[in-house]
């Protein structure tokens, strides 16, 4: 009744092979960033690959209280002062809003699409995409920061370094032209790619599956989230509550005399 | 093999028994709270424990953003606008600092220990304990509310109804001597019984484990809960943050020399 | 900066209005099915509604082991032997695979846009969306169980209550039709509607957003599920883990020299 | 209302500080081990202190199907089939049976208190700390493993290296008398310090805290978690649950007369 299957590890006694690896060579032999993409992918990376996943698990590091993973954290730990379910609990914020490289993922994957179906180069879908959104009233995703206008940092840093490992892809290119595009049709020098934009890209150009490169997000916010937690446990207000939350529901009224239970 | 054993339910083709009762007979025939009760503690509710636990489920069912649990849920519904996470995570809040009947009982259980050891009644314990906590700067679990000032209606309206079913025990009693004892002691009428310690009393005079309790309360705020889960995913403000959150860390500072890598 | 709006409660010093009614009151007169049903659905249940909704809290109270939630809970538990994280880790389980009424409230949808689109009845809609389903080898939602063959007890059940309440609606009509028509396409008379289809079907006569019918279904799930991890924590198997699973991934192979890395 | 505070990071428009310094220059100059050793501890590590984390973060990569957390993220991405549900309820998994450091700190520091009150030194405290386990019934925390007898090999490679790096401290050494002292009483040679147990120490002799130290140990076992998502998403089995579950509750009785209900 083998019901569950695996091809991540063999545990033995003495023994565990990683993706056929010994995992004490590992431990001391690779960094965490190429023991990860090991794990996650299934092969050794290239010493460039290695160093641009490491780039990117030290992307997120921290990013204060601009993040709905750490606010969602830091509530949860002031009700339960405890350090698992506070990260727990924070990730679960990772989604369609933050921390979602998936979505880019789609629209470089549709861009494809588009230049296989019509002979078209990356301007050309470019051109079509953003005209597709605009006409249905979409945001593009991975474009935009509450914060970081005209540039986020981290994407720009990234793009850089894997400029000169010599790692951009298609995807890159393909992502960027509709970036391209998009500031030229709308004006909005503002909007830069944002780093869950640049996640994606590079994240694509390593051959990583939408989840693996969300995988890779969601630990690269973790050192912060963590910090977070245990700050609002040394440190916190027990028992955070929203203070000038407006209600907007219906005025007070009675309950109906047949909804009244003699005991 | 049979490593997993329990009590409660056994399953069968077109047939399920809870705690020995046909499941198809319980939908038709208990409540909510008594199918709660049967399935939690094992045996069918009298109708008055039937009553008592129900009115325990409505006692948490919403309480705006005045709660940890909510605040969370909707950091975590902004940044993930899906209805399990944001139930899920919410419900990571429930702790130390709130929906935690469990310290009460830990006080109930201490008094009743005193009790014996000494031959002392419960105005007796009460003292002693209030002393005691008092001495050691500790705050008595149970008592005291954000909001609701010298009275927290919630535990009024339980205490009130547990009176007319006949089901105030010892728990109850002692409990509230101890309220009684600090509110000789210190004066602070504005510090009442709180829902949490409310729920305790009611709990153990059920003859509920302080699990079980937690398990009601949990289910008693799951509907607000959710409720506001809704509200963030249809009408919310996608990746909200903190926005004046003071940072109080070292200032600005190079990385040094020996931390420069060249790539 | 009111940035938070609720329409489900109102918070002041000793008072609470839930959806506009006294929360004191509400405890005093509702039972927790009408309690939740205000709650949720921002209006009170007539008394059949409430009577139906019921009836769907107690329909999922157990299910033994058979039952991924409760799965994943006893494990978790089995790990970290706290209520909590057991209890909310457990309904993370809630998705595409089970309790996951959306996924039939969307095929309802589907047949009455087919309806309103080509003028058909629940017969003709019926029928194209079973062939759509076969031609595709998709499989129809709400349909199957691994245990309940024939006949799902707990879906026959409501339907019937649903039936003598007077509460069978549009939704349920469309949905039983499709059930006939796969049944007889495939002459797989052992594929009953199973209970979320059922609970989608009744969720959405009631007037019941599917967010709204999935909180009714965890609600209903979770005695059950506390009841599990309260066993696990009180008589369970520290650390279980899976004794027969198959790895089936690379043979063991040595780390490449150039990853060997000299302290 | 500057209720919340950090200082972990500070973001402004197009820069963050992270413990002070550029998160810009980090992603550049730092590894992820660097990186989240100055988040989670607030000052830069040594080259040695950066080795040593990045060691303890490879440590525990994957663990197969012998880990709660695994086998409780692979339950609930059975039931719902979605990456960041999977991560963050398997992380719940851990808890006091499993990736727990913190009793091994608390350990310890018992040893360390009874030194400083007895003048012991390390083996006078591990003596009297093995003889009150024993005469109490209680398991030492961090010893043993189930699959690792005699070593866990993930320990011993992780003291190798921590001597190598000059790291050794007192609580490695303190703790490694006692597992000594339990080894010469009971002569128990098959029950290793276990990876929890050699995590509290190196954690420890780092200055990291108790839930600094679970933090790495959380990073640690993320890949692994997230491969074993992937691969249940990808090429698991729908709807998992326990098959020979045993149960052990009341056999079938009849719901009494007086539970009838008549609708």
């Amino acid at each position: 009744m083998s019901e569950f299957k695996t091809a991540v590890s063999v545990v033995e006694t003495g023994q565990v092979n990683i993706r056929g690896y010994s995992h004490a060579e590992i431990i001391r032999h690779l960094s965490y960033a190429e023991g990860t993409y090991l794990t996650l992918v299934g092969r050794l990376p290239t010493p460039a690959e290695g160093r641009m996943v490491d780039a990117m698990l030290t992307s997120l590091l921290d990013h204060g209280f601009v993040a709905s993973t750490i606010t969602a954290a830091r509530y949860i730990a002031s009700g339960n002062p405890q350090f698992v379910p506070g990260v727990a609990g924070g990730l679960l914020a990772a989604g369609q809003n933050t921390l979602s490289p998936q979505h880019s993922y789609e629209l470089i994957r549709h861009a494809h699409e588009l230049q296989e179906a019509n002979g078209w180069n990356d301007a050309e879908s470019a051109d079509a995409i953003v005209e597709e959104y605009a006409s249905t009233g979409r945001r593009l995703p991975g474009f935009g920061h509450p914060v970081h206008r005209g540039d986020d940092f981290r994407a720009t840093v990234l793009f850089e370094l894997a400029d000169e490992l010599g790692l951009r892809g298609r995807a890159t290119t393909t992502y960027r032209a509709i970036h391209a595009a998009f500031v030229e049709r709308t004006g909005k020098t503002d909007i830069p790619i944002n780093i869950d934009g640049c996640l994606a890209c590079l994240g694509s150009d390593l051959g990583l599956t939408a989840d693996q490169t969300v995988g890779i997000a969601l630990l690269a916010v973790l050192p912060g989230l963590m910090a977070h937690v245990i700050e609002e446990i040394e440190d916190g207000v027990p028992l955070r509550y929203i203070r000038d939350g407006e209600y907007v529901g219906p005025a007070e009224r009675p309950l109906p005399d047949d909804y009244q239970r003699s005991e």
